[in-house]
């Protein structure tokens, strides 16, 4: 395996001359996906669920085994613990609306991790104003750590549910949500994982973590865009009411109401999108060829690569940890006296794409006292060479935009 | 333009053995469209709205272009009218979500049409169990009509919400929205259209008929599953409080609360499906290539044809009008003695797709007194010589099930 004959697998990064540092946001996809997409369409189309003739089965049959496909990969107990959503933040928004109002009465606690992503975030003060529940957050030290004490004096016996992203889509850094999970539990609280940015770049066991929920994206780990997973132990899902209501997710329904269909299906109302869980499975398959050890050490060695050469340059401030063994493929960061808008312009020029602004996190940049940074995020594509790219256009800013160094 | 032609743009046709007749359920999809969004994904991959790079730049640009597109299909004022979501489904759950949260106070009325597919008619009874409204149905005649008087009937002082589909998904009959989104206004009520099954079959211009809200599904308009749209008049959207929240769909975030996003984009959490979008544009493209003078003519011809055929064969009653112009391409039936799912199976084996069950509409079989039924629908791909060998199926079913005749 060699990042050379990976970079192959993406027709993008063949076609475009680009350095593409923005995988954090979303993925490229690699042929076989785009492939695999197609052959539902040309092969096995129909409306999942519903056809009682051999095509529909067919659709069925290939929706339902890429349902098993994410069962593995997670290795959840069972595939009704795996409900497919657009993407982490509908998984999320499902959970806050679903489970949040099963549990959540006047008073309670919800604690949010301050470093989620508006999508783990949100979704739970939108929750509490329905509920009159509360939304406390958890600080986390500059680093980006949170530590056990600060955890535990936050929970409450009030504390209902905990919100908390696997791996922060800012800082890069790994919360240790088995541990805390373990915490939240003993404290009498659910643990809601955003696994957005951790399940495309590590194995991620649910029955291990015992989290409650973990949300994540398809088009963040190689798969096509209007595609994810929410994995919910199925005890919780079957006392939920649903979410969206529509077709196939029903048992019966009169004029005053409804027998909801038994999980997974209660919670996936209309046509589902079988070619993108379809796209998705084999998407898991690629990574899984690829393998996680590959992945790690790649991303590891290359986060180790941007780092050093990023502390050499004046004016660069990385936040977080400025260990690269904390920051699992995303580094974010400031250069003095120069916008990130303007970084990311002055890299575009040269054709490298990276993310500038307040990724969707702005109560974490307000905690840490900034207002706007930029971020660079790794693929399995990414090459030294794209990092000494980037490393020399980044160095070159500040004299572009004028200041004498 | 012939049938012939058309057929050859659909993949799965030339390559599957299959008299697909389930198109109400979900349509094949023609190349072109399969193709176009690989090329979003080979060409302009990036997530939309939020790279400040040359290829976020132009995914951003193809996924507000495909928004102009449908703004133009639909004839809405403005772009920002067309709201992204990932089926007709989601679409209505946002309405009865947002817009019920908005208007509905305890004993306001919603004014449900009979004919509803679940997905016009569950999150209204679930909009009302979370406000205190009341869900008043609107009965239809046999033949599907709904009279003005009837109309005028249901509708009182307390009516707020009117939910009614252009085009049933059983009875095939199309309902004069326009004429009734009138009366609903005059009354001072608001009007949701369910489009799932015009917009794929007829020219819809939301200016012309007025109405507040209508919803379709792009996979039942040869494009891929995962991408719909939601139409809303801009004066409402910018009132209602946003349904999903997550990325993007703010203008700032505090740990109190937040400051909502501009329309389209308050309503589009997270990472939006912009290839999803790209293939859908495409689908708009190809349907008025084709035109809809003839599409309409098209099925209206094999409609007849059709129902000709059924009137021929003992023991086949036709659910709805008995004329073949008030069909629209749907024909729902029984057939004595058998089984829907049984009729299903023995056209299975012929490599006929009809859809067998209760069409997600079950408070409308129960008002028809008909527990379960069997339903052909049409596509552009449908030929003269399909529905012959339905037909002939169809007159084998009963010899087959033993019945001597």
């Amino acid at each position: 395996m060699s990042v050379n004959e990976i970079r192959k697998d993406f027709p993008l990064l063949e076609n475009q001359k680009v350095i593409y540092l923005d995988t954090a946001a979303t993925s490229q996809k690699p042929a076989c996906v785009l492939e695999a997409e197609r052959e539902f369409y040309e092969k096995y189309n129909a409306n999942p669920l519903r056809g009682l003739y051999e095509l529909g089965e067919a659709a069925t049959e290939k929706y339902e085994e890429a349902r098993e496909t994410v069962r593995e990969f997670l290795n959840a107990k069972e595939a009704a613990e795996i409900i497919f959503v657009r993407n982490a933040t509908e998984g999320l928004n499902l959970v806050a609306y679903s489970f949040g109002s099963l549990v959540l009465k006047p008073g309670d606690e919800i604690l949010v991790s301050i470093m989620e992503h508006h999508s783990n975030l949100l979704p739970w003060q939108q929750a509490a104003a329905r509920t009159g529940a509360v939304v406390k957050y958890l600080e986390c030290a500059e680093d980006g750590k949170y530590t056990e004490e600060a955890f535990k004096e936050a929970l409450s016996d009030r504390t209902k549910i905990v919100a908390m992203t696997q791996v922060s889509n800012v800082l890069g850094c790994k919360n240790d949500i088995k541990r805390f999970a373990q915490l939240a539990h003993e404290a009498g609280a659910y643990f809601v994982a955003d696994g957005a940015q951790s399940v495309p770049h590590m194995a991620v066991d649910v029955q291990d973590l015992n989290v409650d929920f973990l949300a994540f994206s398809g088009h963040k780990m190689y798969a096509p865009m209007g595609i994810g997973v929410l994995y919910a132990k199925r005890e919780l899902l079957e006392q939920m009411p649903p979410f969206l209501c529509g077709g196939e997710m029903i048992d019966s329904v009169s004029r005053t109401g409804a027998v909801w269909a038994e999980v997974p299906h209660k919670f996936e109302a209309g046509t589902v999108n079988g070619a993108g869980a379809y796209a998705l499975a084999e998407a898991i398959r690629y990574v899984q060829k690829i393998g996680f050890d590959f992945i790690e050490e790649r991303e590891a060695k290359l986060t180790k690569l941007l780092m050093d050469g990023m502390k050499e340059i004046p004016a660069v401030h990385i936040l977080g940890s400025q260990k690269a063994e904390d920051h699992h493929g995303i580094v974010t960061f400031k250069l003095d006296g120069v916008h990130p808008h303007d970084v990311a312009s002055v890299l575009d020029a040269d054709h490298i794409a990276v993310r500038a602004g307040h990724h969707c996190a702005q109560p974490l940049l307000q905690h840490l006292r900034v207002l706007s940074t930029t971020r660079v995020s790794l693929g399995v594509y990414n090459t030294e060479e794209e990092i000494q790219a980037f490393l020399t256009s980044l160095a070159g800013i500040r004299r572009q935009m004028g200041y004498g160094e």
